[in-house]
């Protein structure tokens, strides 16, 4: 089994290239994919891969201009809101199995942000469509721990091998996605409630909110569905220290089991590729923020700090 | 007074554009600068301003190249080693007072990183002449804070009225460069001896390593000097919490007083711009991990928290 360096595991994530590494590198890439454009706002908001573009049923409502190799909804007499005309093109794709990523239509809407006062409040989006649109989404982690006579232990949770995406991979102790109109926090309540079975007032009380984790993925075949999708992430994080007596317990099917962890088995599994890609960030932002991970003991250190902090190529707020 | 934002703040410091926000203007920003290239590595190690490169007295041992814009050391048999070439040159013009940058000529080294394996060992340069080549830079900051009955308290510095940069402004607790060869840890430690008048024995047991802050910043006239110089820098950051009766003492001339604030109060500085620009910046950080700003409290959040990190342009380890 190759071993993989910190550096290898942010690159395996953060893939998608930097203009000031390759320009044209960079611009090869992207020539690939169409912008995705709203009414209200000049710039894009997410990348369609060409050959999604070719197969989304898009209908007449539309502009699509082949040179400037743009998406936007066209004036909209016939439909009510762009999100509406969005809605309607991707239930048609889904409906006749044009995407294999829109088999896991999740009823759960995510929402893209324009700069302040530009777009028709937010425009919301299908979450299983996010990835073929190529918008930002946000999620929330939460690192649990326990401090014990043998040092920092993290409780780990394995994904349920029957899962579409990352199947049997280790994940972080709370992880989910964040909805149209809710707030980071309290989605991660939620997801600590669903997941691992954590009381709202323990987690209320006990959880820290500690930054954000950032990246640009390009998706491969673990994901599921279509490679080559275009994914900016924005992760909330937070870190919750608990006495040895609090357990989670997994509440749904999507988690098998919890392992309590050394920082020296976590980052094992991390070396073996036993986590999801998109954890193993998170955790080593831990693992910099606790100064687990150091300047003297990381050659990379520099460049995985920044890489975990990506800027986002679409407006966030 | 104007009130600037935390957003403001930012934008101030990281000043750099983005290729993201604007293929157009980033490319146009740049076309005022030349690459600085060293042997051993083809791609650039730093960003001169042409006037700066029209000024810079060369001599015959570097290779110009007006089209490409480049400033590379050539084949050096005249010279021991590029290090040389590049001492020889800056003294030349701090001899010679064309830049007034070189007036602040400290003898210390700051070492320019290649990818692992490609440049000579490390070439080093002048601390004064690293802005004028636009190499990236590395720095320490310390924030040291009390826990009291009003809550957390943060020691904040006023650098003394006569300094050449930022002359008056509110720093960092503890603050400094990191020279070729020395750790950042020890660093910080030699800093608050230097700074704070803090013991090592306390330092070394208290301080924790919490990651880092970088930025590109273009040099305005409140740093002194020329205007314009480009600035990649990256702070590695470190948290103290102290007892009351630990009380930083200026041990130089550099810092005039320090003063004991709360976080509102410090916050109320910053709006108003009384503090060191890039201080700012590791302020941010601080709020954004010790939970006190958050994505529920400041609208700007994801994009702040991607800037505090930005990606140097150049190799750094």
């Amino acid at each position: 089994m190759a071993i993989k360096t910190n550096l290898d595991l942010v690159n395996e994530t953060d893939n998608f290239p930097y203009y000031e590494d390759g320009r044209e590198n960079y611009t090869d890439f992207l020539s690939s994919y169409w912008e995705f454009h709203l009414q209200g706002w000049s710039k894009p908001l997410g990348y369609i891969p060409e050959w999604a573009v070719e197969k989304m049923p898009w209908g007449d409502l539309w502009e699509l201009d082949t040179k400037k190799r743009t998406v936007k909804p066209g004036r909209l007499e016939s439909v009510p809101s762009q999100e509406e005309l969005i809605r309607a093109t991707l239930e048609k794709a889904r409906d006749s199995k044009v995407f294999e990523v829109l088999k896991g239509w999740r009823n759960e809407l995510y929402p893209i942000f324009g700069p302040r006062n530009t777009i028709e409040n937010i425009v919301s989006m299908e979450r299983a469509g996010s990835a073929l649109f190529g918008i930002n989404s946000y999620g929330v982690h939460m690192t649990v721990y326990v401090q014990t006579e043998e040092g920092m232990k993290i409780w780990v949770p394995r994904r349920a091998r029957n899962k579409q995406t990352y199947g049997g991979y280790l994940d972080n102790t709370v992880a989910g996605g964040v909805s149209t109109g809710e707030k980071p926090f309290e989605c991660m309540i939620r997801e600590s409630a669903e997941e691992a079975s954590f009381p709202e007032d323990l987690v209320r009380s006990k959880a820290k909110v500690c930054g954000t984790v950032s990246y640009i993925h390009i998706r491969d075949k673990r994901a599921g569905g279509e490679t080559g999708l275009f994914q900016p992430e924005c992760q909330h994080v937070y870190d919750m220290e608990v006495p040895a007596d609090v357990v989670p317990k997994p509440n749904d099917n999507e988690v098998e089991e919890f392992y309590l962890w050394t920082v020296e088995e976590v980052q094992k599994a991390m070396a073996e590729g036993q986590i999801k890609p998109n954890c193993a960030l998170v955790l080593l932002d831990f693992f910099v923020r606790h100064g687990i991970l150091t300047a003297e003991n990381e050659p990379d250190y520099v460049e995985i700090v920044s890489r975990l902090h990506r800027k986002l190529p679409f407006p966030t707020s």
